[in-house]
C-alpha cells in the first residue's frame, strides 16, 4: 500500500469543501488512502497576509461567482451559505474528538450541512447536533480535546499549509482544487 | 464569427505566459479569436491589496515550485527568471505601439525571452531590441504612446482585472492558468 495523500482544509472553505467531496475517490483510483486534515486557516494567514477570499476588494465579488461555477463544473451541489466565512474551530474540535474511523463521515456531515443546507457550523450548538446525528456526543469544551486541536492546526502550519484545500502526496504539495488535475497526474506519475 | 476572448495578461505572471502559449490553440478550437490585453498587476494590487507571490512568506516557496510544475503540466517550456519580478511598462508600451497585426508575435517574443532566455524585459533597451528582432523600432518615450498604454492599463483595472491571466468570454471572467478548463468548457458550453 502506498502512503496516505495528506489533505487539509479548513471547514469554511467552498474549495475544501469541493476537494472534500471528490479526493477519496481520487485516492481510491489510485490505490491511495486519505489522511483528512482539518486545519484553520486564519492561523495561517497571520503568517502570509491572506485574508477570506469574499473580504477583498473586487477579488471578492469574482469569488463568489467563482465558488459556485465551480461547484457546478465539478458536479457538486453547493450554496454560499448565508453566515460565510465562519470560524472552523468547533467543526475542527468536533472532528479530533472522534476516533479515525468516524471522522471523515463527520466531517463530510459537517460540510455539506453549512454549504448545502445553510447550517453555520461556526456554531458550537449545531456542531454538536450534526455529531448527535452521528452517534457521536463530544464535549467541545473538554480541555485536552482544545489541546489536541491546537497542536493539529500548529502541526499543519508547519508543514508549510497555508490555504484550503491543500494536499501532499509523496512530499509534494498541491494547493487548490484547481490543482487535482495535478495530483491526478502526480498520483499516476510524478512529472 | 463569435465574440473574441479577452486575454489579460501582465508580462512578469508566469501563469500569464503559461496562458500565452496556450489561448490562441483554444480560441481556434472553438471558433474564436483572441484580443491580447497586457496590462500591469501593480495597478490592480494597489486595489486588492495583493502582492507579488514570491514576496509572499511560506506561499511564495510553494509557488515557485508550482510555477515549474504548471509548465510541465501544460508541455510549455520555463525558467525562472533570475530578476523576478519586472516591471511589465515597457513591454506593455512596446505592444501598444504595434498595429494590431504585429502586436501578439512581440508579446510572445518578449514572453519567451523573459520565461525561457531568462531576458530581462524589465529593461526598456531589452525590449527595445527584442522588438527590433522582429522589425519595429519603438519610441517607448513617446507621450502619446504612454497615454495610449495608461488608458489600455486603466481600463483593464475598470473591468475588475485582478490578476494574470484572466480571461473573458461573452462576459463570464476567469482568472488564473488553472481556470483554463473551466473556460473551455464554458466555450463549447455554457454552464
Amino acid at each position: 500500500m502506498k502512503a496516505p495523500i495528506d489533505f487539509y482544509f479548513d471547514f469554511s472553505s467552498p474549495y475544501g469543501y469541493l476537494a472534500a467531496e471528490k479526493i477519496d475517490a481520487l485516492a481510491a483510483k489510485h490505490g491511495r488512502s486519505v489522511q483528512w486534515r482539518p486545519m484553520l486557516l486564519g492561523a495561517a494567514f497571520k503568517l502570509t497576509g491572506a485574508a477570506p477570499l469574499p473580504s477583498i476588494p473586487i477579488k471578492g465579488e469574482y469569488a463568489k461567482r467563482d465558488f459556485l461555477r465551480s461547484a457546478r463544473f465539478h458536479g457538486v451541489p453547493m450554496k454560499i451559505p448565508s453566515v460565510f466565512p465562519v470560524s472552523g474551530l468547533a467543526a475542527c474540535r468536533a472532528f479530533y474528538s472522534l476516533n479515525e474511523n468516524n471522522r471523515v463521515p463527520l466531517a463530510k456531515a459537517l460540510l455539506r450541512a453549512y454549504f448545502v443546507d445553510d447550517v453555520n457550523i461556526g456554531e458550537p450548538e449545531n456542531v454538536v447536533k450534526i455529531a448527535a446525528g452521528l452517534g457521536h456526543k463530544p464535549d467541545l469544551s473538554d480541555s485536552s480535546l482544545k489541546e489536541k486541536t491546537k497542536s493539529e492546526v500548529d502541526a499543519a502550519i508547519a508543514k508549510g499549509v497555508f490555504g484550503s484545500p491543500y494536499f501532499v502526496a509523496d512530499g509534494e504539495p498541491f494547493w487548490g482544487i484547481d490543482r487535482f488535475d495535478q495530483l491526478e497526474r502526480w498520483l499516476a506519475k510524478p512529472f
